[in-house]
Order: C-alpha cells, then structure tokens, then sequence
C-alpha cells in the first residue's frame, strides 16, 4: 500500500533542494530543474498520503494568509485546502474590511499580518509590472522584519497568480501531463500548442500562457505558441522560452497560424488572453485615474478580439493533432464554452465535455502542488518528513476501517 | 458520568443506518424512521460528550464547504459549530467572491471546491423549484467527479435549508419536543399546531412548515397545519404528511382557523410563511427577470397579508392550548415580536418572553443535528466511533480539573 | 532553553488572579494589579513557548467569535492569530451577511452564535455610551444564558476596542514600553507624554489615549495628557488617571501645549483623535438618523483640526525629549505620515523610520496580550498550564529539527 509513496520519496532523495528551505516561491524559472522535479515529488506523495488517510499535519497551530486581488474560486480553495492539509488556518485579508486604503504602506501591512503567519499567498494578475513586484515588496517587508525580531517566523510567499506567471498552474498542469503522458521523461520531444482563443470577455491574465511557454520549454517539448497578430506575451518571458528550449534541447517558437500549431500537437492549451502591448496601456491609464480610457480601451479590445472568433477549438481543429480527438486538451478554467456559457467562445462543447475528466483532474493537482509549494519551504528535510508521516499512519478521518 | 452517553449509544445500537454510511441528507421524509432516531441519538450523544469535555474530533484535517444563497446567523454558525466539533475547517463560498457569475456549470464549480472536502453545506431556500434542485446537482456532480477519479472523496451534503425541507431546522425542533416531554414515546397523540402568523414582511420560506408536519407527523402526532385562505404549503409535502399519518397512527388535518387549531394543543409552532403559490409566480418572475413583476408581486403579498393581523399569538390564544400559558411554544427564530421588533407581528413580548429559554435550547439542538448528519454519513461502524471517543475521553479544553 | 518560561511562570506564581477565570476583559481599570501582571507574565511566556516552537494549544477544537463593527486589519489579524495559538478557530459575525438587521435583539444575536464559543471578540469603537455598553449586553446575555442551560459554556468576553478603552492596546503598548526599559520597575518616575496630534481626517476613536492615560497611571509615571483646547477625552477616564497617579505615587496632568509635554519626555505617544463632546453630538445625531447633520459636524471638525497643523512630531520636537532623537516614539498604527499617507500629518517621515523597528515590536505585542486574556479566563490554574505546556514541549511545527 504504502510503496507509491516510498517511491516518490525515493524521488526526493536524489534532488539537491537545500535552497527551498525557508524560501519562496515566485517564478518557475528561478528554480533549477530539481526543485522543479521536487514539488512534483512533494505533490504525488502528498497526494498518496491522503489518498491512503494517513495524516500529513506538519503544523500544530499557524496561518496561511491568503491576499486576493481578483476574484477567485479554484485558487482560493485550492490554497484553504492545502494550508488544511498542512496544518495551517486560513486567515484571509480582504482589503475591503480593512484600513489599507489608509494609506498603509505594504510593508507595514505585510509585518502586521504576519506576527503567526506560516505562509502567505497572494493573487495579483490585474496590472502589468504590478504583482510581482507587489509580491517581492511583501517578502522582502517579512524578510526584515524576521531579522529585525518583529516576526518571531518569516512566512513563505506562494505566488497564487502574478502578472508575470502563475506557477501554481502551470505547475499543476505539467504534473498532468506528465502523468497522462506516464513520465516526465515522456515529455521530451512531444509537441504542445499554446494557444490563443476568442473570447467574449476581455483582459484575461497572461501569466497563464506566459506560465506555460515558461515551464513546459524545460522539458524538451516543442513547444508552439500561436495568437493573432497584436496579442504578443511579454518579451521577457518569451526569451525565458527561448533559452529553455534551447538548453534543453527542445523547440520554442510563436505563430500567428493556430492550425499550424495544432497540427500535430500532442497536447494543446487554448485559452484567451490579452494583447501585453494593451494591458501595460491600461495599467498605464488606471494609474492615471483615467476610468474613460480604461473604458474606451475595453470597447476597442472587445472589438479587436471580435476579428478573431474563428481561433476556436472544435472538432476539426481537434483533428488536425497528433491523436485527433483523444489529443490532450487542457485549460485552466473556467473556460469559455461555446453555446453554454457564451455564444462564441475559446471551445466547443463537444471538445469540452469530451476532456472534462481530464481537466478536473488536471485540476485537482493544484491544491497538491501549493501544499508542496509550503512543505518544501517549511522541511528543512522534507524526505525526513514524509517518511514520518508515512510511518506514523496516523488517520486524516479517525475510526474508519472499524466495524 | 458517562452513563449519559452509554445510553445514546445503546439506543444507537438497535437502529438499522447501514444505508447512512457515505450518504447525504435532503429531505428528512427520504429517512427510515431508524435513520431519524439515529439522528437524534448521536445528536444528543455528541452534546453530552462536550458537556462532559471529551472531544469528539473525528477529523485531523478536512473542510467543511458552506454555500449560503440567503443571509443567515443561526444557521452558519450551527453548520461552524457543528464542523469544528468533528475537526473540519469551514470554507465558505462566497459567490460575491467567486468566478461563479462568469457561466460556470454547477457541476464545475462543485468539483473545483471539494478537492479536499468532507462535508458540503447548503442554503438554498429562495426559489420554488430550485434549491433542492441544485442540491441534487452539487450530490450528482461530485459523486461523478469521486468515481472518475477527480476526487479523493465524495462530500456529505447537509441540506442547510431548500424550498422543500429545512432538516436541520425540523430535527432540532423534534428533539426539543423529546426532550421536553420526556421521551420519542410521549409525542404518540400529542397535538401539534403548525400555525401561520402575520409578519410585516413578505416571502418568508415555506421550508419551516413543510419540514415539521413532513417530520412531526412520523410520530403518531395530531398534526393540524392552520393558516387563511391562500397560504396554502406545497401539495407534494401535504401528502407526504397525510402518508405519514396513516401509517403511524397519527392524524394530520388542514384548517384556517388558527383558534381551532390552537384549541387542547400541547405544542404551537406559530409563524409566517409566503403562500407557494405566489412563490411560484415569483420564481417564474424571477427567471424572467421581471424585477418590477416582481415588486407589484411584493406590494400584493404584503397587502393580503395586512388582512390577517389577527393572526397574532397572544395570551389568550395560549390560553385555548392544553396547558395554557404553560404549552410549548416554538419557533425557528428570529421571530417577529409585536411591540419589539414591529408594530403588528407574529407575538406578543409576553408569550415570547415566557417561551424565551424553552426557544434558544431548541436552536441550540441545531449544531448537534447537523454534527450528527456528518458523523453518521462519514463513520461506518458510529457504535464504535462514539465509543471510542468515550473511551479516549481526550479533553475538549485541555488542563480544565488541574489544580 | 526553557528558563525564559519558567522566569514569566514564576513571576505568574506570586500574583493572586483567581478572580480571572471565567471572567471577562472590559476596561483594565476593573482590573486588579495582579490581574494586570499576570497578562504581561502570560503573554510574555507564550511568546516565549512560540518562539521554542513549544504547542500552546489548550483547546482541541472551539470557537472563537470575532464581531467587527468597524474596519480593522491588525485587530483581526491580532484576535485570529491569538485563537489559533490556543487551539480556536475563528468564525466571524459579518452583519451584513446575517439576519441581525432584521431587528433581532442583542440577547438573541449573543447566544445564537455561543453554542459552541469559547470566546468572543468585539471591535465596537464607534459611538459615544455604545460599544462598551454593547459588550456588557452581550456578556449578560451569554451568561444568563448559560445558566439557563442554553449554552455548555459561556464565552469570555475580549474588549478588542470600545468607546471608553482599547485594552489589547494599552496593554501591549505598556508591554512595550516594559520591554524597553528592561521591567515594571522602571517605569517608575518616567514621564509618558500622551499627545493630540494632527490629522487630514476626524473622528479617530478616543479610546487609545483614554486606554493609555487609564493604564500608564498605575506604574507610577508621570503621564501628560497634551491637546489642543476643544480636544478632551472623557471626563470619567480623566478621573480614572487622577486617581491611579495618586494611588501609586505617579502624577498625572492635563496640558493644551505640546511642547511642554514632549519636554523631558521618556515616551511620547503622539496621536490624532476626535473631541469626546463632538463625538457625543455625533452620536445623537446618528440616533436621529440626521445624516446631513452629521455632515455637516464633520466639516466643521475637519476645519477645526485644520487649525492645528502644528501638532506634528518632527526631529525638532523629539530633541525636546529626554534622550532627543532615541526617545521612545509610540503609535497604535497606522500612522498618519506627512509626506507618505498625507500631506500634513501625526508626524514626519523621518522621526517614524527611525522607529519603525519598535513600533512594529510594540504592535507584536497585541496577539500574545490577548491570548493571555483568553489563557487566564479559561485555565483555572494557569501556572499548571503554562507548566504542562512547557513540560509536553510538543512541536507547534513537526520535524523541524530532523536531518
């Protein structure tokens, strides 16, 4: 019973991950491949561990703040879930109840939320240039008020979405891939198309699509990204994919022909986004004040994306990758669905509810990974652990094998 | 001392439940008469082991999903109450704070926030039709996503409330009357007047009278439900209460008299409640999206009710009831109180004030209730599971007898 | 290790608090010296325990209710770190999810949400002869509740700031100032100056000087009360001062001139807040609904502070101190920073960066402060308590030590 997770403890052992003990998690690509390969590790055991009701508490007592700067089902319980499964409480601070828009600074905010907190999670995707930085801000007001004896711990930072990467997903879904695939080794040389799709709504994050050429580069993988003309991803993180591909003896490259991008594929991800060019723009105008322009800028980006309404995924597209149909389809969601949720949309309903277990599974290895995400920034021999709590066994629900 | 306890147990011991075991609670007419007395044997089982400070934690980690579609106090801090009791965090989804309004399928969005859920509770009580509709929908989904694979475990639904039923309410209004007259036994010929009263508001739900002459009349009672003309109850739930009265050698009857239902009662359960048929049109209105329908609606139901002030409990109507000022006065609180909380309303200060002690300890059986619905679908073998707890006799608070 | 514990459990020791268990925190001038001592000797232990990463959880699961009727980060964040370290979780009254405004009485609210509550948090600062009278309305309630039997046990009350006082405050401010002069006994003689100080906005609550001017008095300081004319506290609290620096050998005066109380000064506290006489007005016309009243009573508060834009700490006011540039600097946060949060405000830029550090220190005092209120209400024999813990050492994070 218990082998799958000596087996990825096994896993562990070999990575040289001393660098994640008491650190934080931003972007994928500041992590070196083993780190990359441990929160894989961290995420299956984790998983196992529960699956077989064995108790993966290594908190007593302590926080997990969560700070939202969007709204948010899935990562917000995807972060409760796995803050739960550690131990932790979930303490949220909604900005709206509290006296922030005083003109508090964010370092004093961040120390004064985080005298018992443990980890801290933050989504901010909403301005280019914005979140990431925001999130250093807050991990480096921790990081001196631990040393100035204000915190009695420094918490660790999850990036929960930035306006750069959002490695919560984009972990999640390579951990998906590499299971339905049977191995990351199996990654290499298999085509994935990112892709852009009309949708009727506006401004959605680019961290996804900008997470994903930044992730899945590093495993050999061709990787293809393909968006109409005007809806470039920001450069830095293109040349992030670049190098990737090219030390890892992979393909990285960008078209505006989204067939040319599912031929073949053996995965695709198809999802909209907004043009980069036009959300620094509209950061540019919020931080102006200038609500017009934010809101002539919305009309003209809705009528752009109207030109783009054939970059939808149906079953003709399906056909043209590598497996047709059975072709992995995968999406953060919640996805535009076609004659379901919108008229026009990023998908078709067939395409969708032919994937729908895939992607509920590729789902569900989110809150795994920010569980991991927090063990490894927590353990500071985290093989240690794990093979206490596999050897403990003591029962998540108590009593249940009784009769 | 744990005698209290012991006896819950043997009770426990002679009911069939086999059938609980993984499953969820809608409505409390879909239960076996051993399922309900399983109910309120573990409900008092788990208030005695707290009284007697022994922690009935059956939980190391897991969440507790509330989903409340109307405001509430009572009822989310009962269904807190009873999750922390069994060691579940709650997690609360707020769909202000969600992506819900961007299309998503109830099916998605309950999948997406069970990854790790034990238990989900839902009110959902404002629309004909509707509320124990989505329910089924939420059970139906996440037992789907549980076979598929997607989740670890299946989530016990409570029904917090739906148009149909409000268990929770009913069952600890049940286990009031027991305790009150000393026993399941003494209920047998007992009459019980399910009354309307006037309220100077509108549209209050249906849920509270159809869910006690649903219940009540399970035990031999001579159920009356009174109201005026037009306020009629679903016709589905006034079957299930006639059914339950042949078969138990009780009696249910329908009056708009309130005197004569009042006349020899032992216990009176007076409040307001919308008439379902006009709940209808306002369900219908609603998914129109006709909000002025919906207003002239409102004017016309505030109206018809303005012609029933006489609907009031007073010490004289008390008076006609069995023991007089002494009956048993129920109601699932907040009540509207004439001279306190409104000019004309659904008592008088005196009848509620006499009644106050004997009303908070029928809303504080509802934390037990609820506790009991989850202990019963998540323990196989709850025999062995209560004895254990006893056994172990871990302190609820720690160090309370040190000296 | 251990020996900074047994130090605060020996101290605890010698102080007779056998009137704080199952007792209540209103205002720390219904306290007792001992009582007061003994929450310094608590709080100081469990941070100490913490920071061995010694559990201090005594509950094993409860529930501690917090009530916000004003916006608050660090409180929140303060009473929700403090419950997690005992063991309670939180659950929130938010009023405007709840039913409250349905015209439910206090009584009725304070025991609905106390079935399974251990303490009870309320923030109510907002009017004059309101907040503190609330929190007595609620503790009454509870009480009689639990003796009525409706309740398993009654929750302890935490002032977490009421019109009168901010206890949690005043305690960890004075904790503060222990800390920094190196014990109790060296506050002896000290001269605190509580000062008035200008601010862009109105209406801060008077409970932080009158907590200060209530508390600081009973070390034998010489406490300053300085503010512009117009600007009294309430004329109760006043009394309060007088009589504390009389008992104890202190002095307390009241001064319209900051300058001559920064002279000399030990500690200075400078900090905005609103005439205790308007803030009755304000009250009264609140009570009447007369909003453009209130209005208009803001204009005219804004105007008359405006009049005193000369009530700012800068360097030149600091070297009227005692040790100039280092005294000790104290504020509740957030401050009112000219130049950062305002234009013209409590104090410059460069006077609050040099105490950055120990503002942040004395803000960390407020979790442990009332933790230690709940400890000592809830342990009958904190001293075995605090010794068990100690002894147990049980690991509030596991494995951290393995390698």
């Amino acid at each position: 019973m218990a082998n799958k997770v000596q087996q990825y403890i096994d896993q562990l052992e070999k990575l040289d991950i001393k660098n994640m003990y008491e650190n934080d998690f931003f972007l994928t690509w500041e992590k070196t491949d083993d780190e990359i390969a441990a929160i894989f590790a961290v995420a299956d055991a984790l998983r196992a561990l529960r699956e077989q009701n064995i108790s993966t508490k290594i908190f007593d007592s302590g926080l997990g703040i969560s700070i939202f700067r969007d709204n948010s089902t899935r990562t917000r319980f995807s972060f409760a879930s796995a803050c739960n499964l550690l131990g932790l409480e979930v303490a949220d601070l909604d900005e709206k109840k509290s006296q922030i828009a005083h003109g508090e600074t964010v370092r004093e905010t961040a120390t004064m939320i985080s005298f018992m907190a443990d980890v801290i999670g933050i989504r901010d995707d909403m301005y280019i240039g914005k979140g990431n930085a925001y999130m250093h801000e807050v991990v480096d007001s921790v990081t001196q008020a631990h040393n100035d004896g204000e915190l009695e711990q420094k918490p660790t930072l999850v990036n929960l979405q930035c306006d750069i990467d959002h490695p919560t997903q984009s972990l999640a879904d390579a951990l998906h891939i590499i299971h339905e695939l049977g191995g990351v080794e199996n990654l290499k040389g298999k085509k994935l198309a990112m892709t852009w799709a009309y949708s009727p709504s506006y401004g959605k994050p680019l961290s996804v699509p900008q997470g994903i050429i930044g992730l899945l580069t590093r495993f050999g993988m061709d990787v293809v990204l393909a968006h109409p003309e005007g809806y470039e991803v920001m450069e830095d993180v293109v040349k992030v994919a670049e190098k990737n591909a090219a030390e890892c003896g992979g393909k990285f490259t960008v078209t505006n022909d989204m067939k040319e991008a599912f031929k073949d594929a053996d995965v695709v991800y198809p999802k909209s986004w907004a043009p980069f060019a036009a959300m620094e723009v509209r950061t540019d105008l919020y931080g102006k004040g200038d609500f017009d322009g934010i809101d002539k800028l919305e009309k003209e980006l809705l009528k752009q994306n109207a030109e783009h309404m054939d970059w939808v995924v149906d079953d003709e597209m399906m056909k043209l990758t590598k497996n047709g149909l059975d072709t992995l389809y995968m999406h953060p969601l919640p996805a535009d669905i076609q004659g379901i949720s919108c008229e026009h949309g990023e998908v078709t309903a067939e395409v969708f509810d032919r994937a729908r277990d895939s992607l509920y599974k590729e789902a569900s290895n989110k809150p795994y990974v920010i569980a991991a995400m927090i063990f490894l920034a927590k353990q500071k021999d985290p093989v240690a652990a794990l093979k206490t709590l596999l050897d403990a066994g003591k029962e998540r629900q108590s009593f249940l094998e009784k009769k």
